[in-house]
């Protein structure tokens, strides 16, 4: 299969071949290893790295102003400051020094920070002979890249961009010491809605309506808060999903969250347990007597089980929020 | 006084022989003044529109993550992302919809936002026979201006950039119906200090101890969350004011707030009031007997007074903050 350069995301295994796997070392640069091995130091590095590319996302998407969860429809000016955003949320995540002619200084190392969307990262002349942290995130597989090379000749194609910018070639590729290859980013749960889901969403406008609609069809997925204020397009995700509560118990519906007695309701439903600021919600009926093989929780005396779609709704029962 | 078309806050009166001055129109297209007055039905339409520049120049300066707070800090790419922003903003802020071609449509026209710090507008030729809400800040002077213009080759300069971009000739500029002509910005309170006591703050590193020399050495002036969160280069600066009051409570520096006794105490102070989310620091001392000029609050039967600089330093009356 012939390679080309834009494949990075639109084939996911494509370019393993020309590419170090995961453990082995694409290079002997000492500098690349030292700062691979900075990096390493960090507990949980792929969750970090995951939180930096979500917060960076959503902050420029801008949901709660824009309703907006799909970065196919940020400006060519957002686009290109997602690059800024991302380099600040990175700096303070890893509590990175500025350096003195690139944008960080890790452990001695002068390392410039690039994102790219698609992995196409162009890099300016002045990075020549530095590091560069190459940064890639993919929101609609939820994956992305994080990857260390020094710039020389070698690593760069020939042609450059009207501002003499080059992007990392081929077989530069092969050089690039990975520091999370295929990580894992955090679901922009809207995006990863089926087009039926979202049509029904859709159904209504922005706003408490719309979040209704979110916690009446979504069911047994975590809902963060930016889900929550990008469909409300207002701020005060909690006040939201409290009247969502109220609003839907009649269905059935009940929406747990972090506290009191959600993460008791949620185990013994062997539901995901939301963390602080998230929620799941699911529609409960009284479990029938006799032989039934779902999950089930008491509640005042009554055991419950995550209804059906074919069983009629119930009153949702009372839970300490 | 030769006038050329970089004098718009450079020289704020500069530019006002060649403008329309305030309550008259310098134009008469009846599209204009429509969209005008659609703006002006608006309660505090220069409040409106002081908090959609506030909040976009905070929300791109990113200070709680940067510490910065100087727009001539920013980036390029930030510079330009900011225009965006407050397009963004400013949609909110009057609840704006789409137009067909342009970014609003308001009172049947279509409405293009344009935002420049210096006031030196780019208009795109796509831009040709609509209106443009032109909005400009500067930061520094505390100002902004917002006003409406129909886009013709008359308004327009002749040369064009390399995007084909055009500003507003000087002659332009006379047909500008300005809805806000010398528009009261927020101040930005760091931006506003003086440089000795700026340098005074950055003698200890960001974070709680110059949220400290902030309430040591910013007296009698509104303090807002976002100075603090700068300062802090942290979130939760209702929990670095707690802190703060704590730690300079000795040296009898109080710190009001909008609840409970503070308002009182300021009243009685003669000091402004602090709405919530905003800060008011002093330090208070025992009023002496006798002769002295000073507004006092009574705090548990003792009479105090904001102390001068050469008074020494007594414990904090404890308040209900």
């Amino acid at each position: 299969m012939p390679m080309d350069e834009n494949t990075l995301f639109d084939e996911p295994d494509g370019f393993a071949a020309g590419e170090s796997g995961p453990g082995t070392s694409g290079t002997h640069d000492s500098g690349v290893e030292r700062v691979a091995r900075w990096f390493e130091r960090h507990a949980d590095l792929e969750g970090r790295f995951s939180s930096v590319f979500r917060q960076a996302l959503d902050e420029v998407l801008d949901g709660q102003r824009t309703g907006r969860y799909d970065v196919d429809t940020l400006e060519k000016t957002e686009k290109t400051y997602l690059g800024t955003k991302v380099e600040i949320v990175c700096r303070v995540a890893f509590g990175l020094p500025f350096g003195d002619e690139m944008d960080y200084r890790v452990a001695e190392q002068e390392v410039d920070a690039k994102f790219s969307l698609e992995g196409k990262w162009m890099i300016p002349r002045e990075a020549m002979g530095h590091l560069c942290l190459l940064m890639a995130a993919n929101d609609r597989r939820s994956t992305f890249k994080v990857g260390l090379v020094r710039i020389s000749e070698d690593v760069l194609t020939r042609g450059g961009n009207q501002d003499g910018k080059r992007s990392i070639s081929l077989a530069g590729r092969k050089h690039i010491k990975w520091l999370c290859r295929e990580g894992r980013l955090k679901t922009n749960l809207l995006l990863a809605l089926d087009p039926s889901t979202r049509a029904v969403l859709e159904r209504v406008p922005e706003g408490q309506n719309r979040v209704d609609q979110l916690f009446r069809h979504v069911h047994g997925r975590i809902i963060d808060r930016n889900a929550v204020v990008t469909v409300a397009k207002q701020l005060d995700a909690p006040k939201r999903v409290r009247d969502a509560r109220q609003r839907l118990a009649p269905e059935g519906v009940v929406i747990l969250g972090a506290q009191n007695e959600s993460p008791h309701v949620a185990k013994a439903l062997r539901l995901p347990t939301p963390d602080k600021g998230t929620w799941i919600a699911v529609r409960l009926v009284p479990a029938p007597r006799g032989e039934d093989d779902r999950p089930q929780v008491w509640i005042k005396g009554v055991p419950y089980a995550v209804a059906r779609p074919d069983e009629p709704k119930c009153p949702a029962p009372t839970i300490a929020y």
